[in-house]
């Protein structure tokens, strides 16, 4: 004993000395009552100076492990307990609520195919790191944490820290939005506050309407929330609006669930006109619009166009869903909800209960970050680069893929639809031995459809990457068009 | 127009003229088409520099807010629309689910007695941010972001960030954990952890297990799940272990929630006899245990006592909920769960469809944090500070609270209990007209008993302090004492 242990110098060595014990203590090598060998002999065993051991047996009676006393050494203290029992192995999958089986086999993470090293990927659309401004961040930090770091560490509360309320106020207000009655929840990204609507606004079975297709993680969370949801068409004009009538006029629809800018995974912007016609058909319905502010930044061209939210002006039936996942940090999780302030209220108790509120630090961070303009600048940047690889990405997907249809003004990926006796998994299964790996569109529909279409993602591709990709789906689709004929 | 902007020179100058133009476009006052001054006369009315003003136009352009057209000057290029409709205003609280008006209902936050400024308050268990030591944390932040900065700032995993998964892996060997076959998954927060252990494990109108009294936010989570709580009795010796088999034996129960070190509120610390046969008990009718961590790392003497998830060896119906935000940094919400791996999987994907991860920056620097032995250094502080405050505290307590039961033995509080004819609301409304406020002990209990107990936290408060304000208490009590003889 005490001679097996291989001492790393580059971690400190008490910690190490003290791990050892705690093992041989739990596996009840060292029982209770046990002494221990002094601190001169084990520094001696050892080879370490005494004062390390001196510190190792100091820091486990702390714990609890050893009680040392005067004048007659280290005693073990803990009683290592028969551990044996039954051995109880519970079936897990049989104590599973449907809940829980429905979240693995809605998970697209664990069902779809995993890139691997080496591969091409168009499948994530995550930002890209390289034109993080690490050196801003890391001041942004420090700032804040001088300002008030004590604050920021402790609980805070699940509104949201207020300094950041209040940035994103005006930032609403300079989106047009009016933003009297209106009140602002931070959450842990999108996927949190669209959970905490669907929360608040429905049960299982209720009916909802969105587009199709639409954001794949916002349809798995739909379809685990247990709702009916009602699928719109869309066309290269956007959604088909006597079928949302129709849908309106016949069911009985808790909310609509809209992506109006750079729709994920079409990429169209519905126009100013369309969106106010859109706008009436729900107010004449009474039905509240959730909007997926999701890509509105990247605008690469063009007017501004108005969010829902700011075109509803007085009317309180539109949820804005923000986040700048897309092209700020993911990393750090932190969207929001602006809405009808009586309704902020609720979701407001809801994100209570879930997880008290979302990190302090993060949205002091954000906040710091996103001072002096520098959000403009970012977004400046980023967007000329993404709008480059857009271009470059819709001209290579014409150039290379055979007979298919570029859906898409902007956003950080581009949409595919083949000819329609063409099947996207069929192509990815070849693509991916080839070495490419992107989103089959299937799972973007709410039935399922979509077949014949994919979505290629652009944020974190180079042109060569891209034309070495595209050029292989290319070869891929020919000759799986050849083997139709 | 124009000459009305007060210009705040402590900021960017053009964003206030960017803005400034922006709401005049917003009301109508600026309409699509319309010249805006040319940066030469907008720079003399405004007495700026011309190029702040050039700046400003670069950045509403490029907004998609106005065009500038070579030789012709800027203009307005955003329509406003009309955003009168119907001024629709949806009356939210008939539109909310069951759900959300129970998440209002329980919510403390919202239901209790508020602190006021100038108040002693003794209600929450929140740690003292004077213990914090901040220059560490920006030195892990900074350390951490150096090292792999863009990763952090990018999407993670669900289950966690991989470094802190392996620390916490070894932290809870350390605690005698048989790791093999388990696996852990970070959440934001126990919060967080118990809705998602929830949500796999259960149903509404389930039955589970729990002490009474247990802490009032798992309560408050297991009710607004729909769960039928059944409440265990705890004396000052714990866990009544005859009720409790006698319910696991006549009920059909999900899980068993309990916290066996320094419960909240009672403080009680289950004995390592007591766990075995606790645990036992759950084993014989094959039921999971949720165990609460919690306070665990606040042990201020003693022996080391083993959790449940350590004694129950090889069996896998222990699930441990694991959170520093009782000593470290509640700010930054990280908690994690450690169960049988083919449960985490479940959870993971349950997580993911909740809020994708948490804060892989959060997650960065707690790790970073948390080396070399940081953690127990800061413990080895902090428990000693806390330790003469509890003394104290249930020294200052017995003297000054009459007829008083003072439960527990550690933890960042101590649970009162009066006689069982007082009322502990009754001397709360009468504290907190004299600036006293602190936990009526009702909100712990399953069946809404205890009404003659309250909690009183610690982890703030200086000695003067608890002085003055369990003296303002204990003659509250006498008055309401006498007014009952």
């Amino acid at each position: 004993m005490f001679n097996d242990l291989k001492i790393d110098r580059s971690r400190p060595v008490y910690l190490q000395i003290k791990d050892y014990l705690k093992e041989l203590i739990f596996s009840g090598l060292l029982q209770a009552g046990m002494r221990l060998p002094s601190t001169r002999e084990l520094s001696a065993v050892l080879q370490v100076s005494r004062n390390t051991v001196i510190q190792a047996y100091q820091y486990l009676e702390d714990d609890g492990f050893i009680r040392i006393i005067k004048g007659q050494g280290a005693f073990i203290a803990f009683e290592t307990e028969d551990t044996a029992h039954t051995g109880l192995q519970l079936d897990w999958e049989h104590l599973m609520s449907k809940y829980a089986l429905m979240a693995t086999e809605l998970d697209v993470e664990k069902k779809e195919l995993k890139w691997k090293k080496g591969m091409l990927s168009f499948k994530s659309i995550a930002p890209d790191p390289e034109l993080f401004e690490l050196e801003d961040v890391k001041r942004a930090f420090l700032n804040r944490l001088a300002c008030e770091g004590k604050k920021l560490l402790n609980y805070g509360y699940a509104q949201g820290y207020k300094p950041l309320l209040e940035y994103l106020q005006t930032y609403m207000k300079n989106k047009g939005v009016k933003i009297e009655g209106k009140a602002l929840l931070i959450t842990n990204g999108f996927t949190e506050g669209l959970n905490l609507v669907i929360r608040a606004l429905t049960k299982p079975g209720d009916q909802v309407i969105c587009e199709n297709p639409t954001h794949n993680t916002a349809l798995k969370i739909m379809r685990l929330s247990g709702l009916e949801i009602k699928g719109i068409p869309m066309s290269l004009d956007g959604l088909e609006l006597k079928q949302l009538e129709a849908c309106l006029d016949q069911q009985q629809i808790r909310f609509g669930f809209l992506i109006p800018s750079y729709h994920n995974p079409t990429g169209l912007v519905m126009s100013p006109e369309k969106r106010q016609v859109v706008l009436e058909i729900f107010q004449k319905y009474r039905v509240p619009i959730v909007e997926d502010g999701f890509n509105e930044e990247l605008r690469y061209s063009g007017a501004h166009v108005a969010p829902l939210i700011a075109l509803a002006g007085e009317s309180n039936n539109v949820i804005y869903i923000g986040s700048f996942s897309k092209i700020l940090f993911p990393g750090i999780r932190v969207g929001w909800i602006m809405a009808d302030e009586r309704l902020i209220a609720y979701l407001e108790s809801i994100k209570r209960a879930h997880n008290i509120h979302t990190s302090s630090v993060d949205q002091g961070l954000l906040y710091e970050y996103l001072q002096d303009g520098r959000l403009d600048k970012y977004l400046k940047k980023v967007r000329r680069v993404y709008r480059q690889r857009h271009q470059m990405a819709v001209a290579l997907a014409k150039t290379y893929i055979p007979d298919c249809r570029v859906w898409g003004e902007g956003g950080l990926h581009i949409f595919i639809e083949l000819a329609l006796n063409l099947n996207a998994r069929q192509v990815l299964d070849e693509c991916y031995r080839q070495g490419v790996v992107f989103m089959p569109g299937d799972i973007f529909f709410t039935d399922r459809s979509g077949e014949n279409t994919f979505r290629l993602s652009i944020s974190r591709v180079t042109p060569e990457m891209m034309e070495t990709g595209f050029k292989i789906i290319g070869d891929v689709v020919k000759q799986v068009m050849k083997q139709l004929n």
